[in-house]
């Protein structure tokens, strides 16, 4: 299948106007997160695990142990559905009905597969450390023989994607804007606090320059 | 079913260490928690949507539109997946195979119900919306008759429940402790910005108490 597709399944249906299906706007979100909520299906039973991913090109990637349901799972190549979720604000309108969240969000469905090409492997783990901290793979010990052997990578083709993205301020009901109700935006964000160095760090370790301070993209 | 089992298929295996299953645990995570990702099978295709949420006593809810998809398949009562993950940090180690995530999450199993009961309604939503601020409620425009009519709201028993834990320092190979790698955890947190007020304000209407600031359970 083609990469990237805007089917009618992720097609955003309840407020449309959210929709958004360019590849910048997909990219974007892709790169702020961190945890991405995979669903799969084990026994008749959705399941939603969190897990740290990476993206290259067209592709997502995710990585765990070898004795770990949701890869073996997932190495099977039943759909999934990948979902990274950035909560923005909360949205507090005149009226009940019209509060809402700001928020970005990317759902991608596929079929994955298991990550067996040891140079696809070894490019896939480097993504999975540098999307949590750009500059890190280079700097800590890389996985001996034993390591990548227990480590496996599922790959999923980004088949069918979409975003839906909600800003901006409340939008209350004209007859509700002479209401004595507060109304307005609580902006959220994720923040970095100071690092704190392992028990025992040699104290001579500078800390590195991608952590003075933590940023990602979009902070 | 009882509420709250610790099932075969919730307890969590890969790191075992981390599992909790009482009940402290996990109605803290779900109290600090503003966003649940919602696993459910619609067609054959597992999909993961981000939703605002509440729970009261062993019950958690979702509300939305009328015509929502995601709602039609709950309301279908096939089971689905709640999941609610806080993300605490970023765990550096010496190796990248021993590089981890702070983080706290909770997964419940249960077979979804559409709420039709108006007492159980209009106490769900009143949850849902000081689930997100407490004291909100009370303060903005109730919903009309027909807000409450195209509104949805779903309950989810929680029939089988887990949490994941991962708190505290990297821990190394014995072998890496010696190496030139800077190592620790760069804790994260979510944080509120000063709310923003709508445009067109009354400039007379105070920010309300629960807005200055705006806190969360945990924070």
């Amino acid at each position: 299948m083609e990469p990237r597709k805007k089917t009618a399944r992720v097609t955003v249906k309840r407020h449309g106007e959210r929709g958004r299906y360019d590849r910048d706007t997909v990219d974007a979100i892709l790169a702020e997160g961190l945890v991405a909520h995979v669903g799969y299906l084990w026994q008749g039973q959705p399941f939603v695990i969190p897990t740290l991913y990476a993206r290259i090109d067209d592709t997502i990637y995710f990585h765990g142990a070898l004795a770990n349901r949701m890869l073996d799972a997932l190495a099977e190549g039943a759909p999934v559905c990948v979902t990274v979720t950035l909560l923005d604000g909360l949205v507090m309108a005149r009226s009940h009905y019209n509060h809402s969240a700001n928020y970005r969000s990317v759902v991608v469905l596929g079929r994955p597969r298991e990550v067996t090409d040891p140079v696809e492997k070894a490019r896939s783990l480097e993504a999975l450390v540098d999307q949590v901290a750009p500059g890190r793979w280079a700097d800590a010990r890389q996985p001996n023989e034993t390591e990548s052997k227990v480590t496996r990578v599922i790959a999923v083709p980004m088949e069918e994607v979409s975003a839906k993205v909600r800003s901006g301020p409340p939008i209350d009901d004209e007859a509700d804007l002479g209401l004595p109700v507060w109304a307005g935006v609580v902006p959220l964000r994720t923040v970095a606090l100071d690092p704190v160095e392992a028990p025992g760090l040699d104290p001579g370790l500078r800390r590195p320059e991608y952590l003075t301070p933590y940023r990602r993209p979009g902070w």
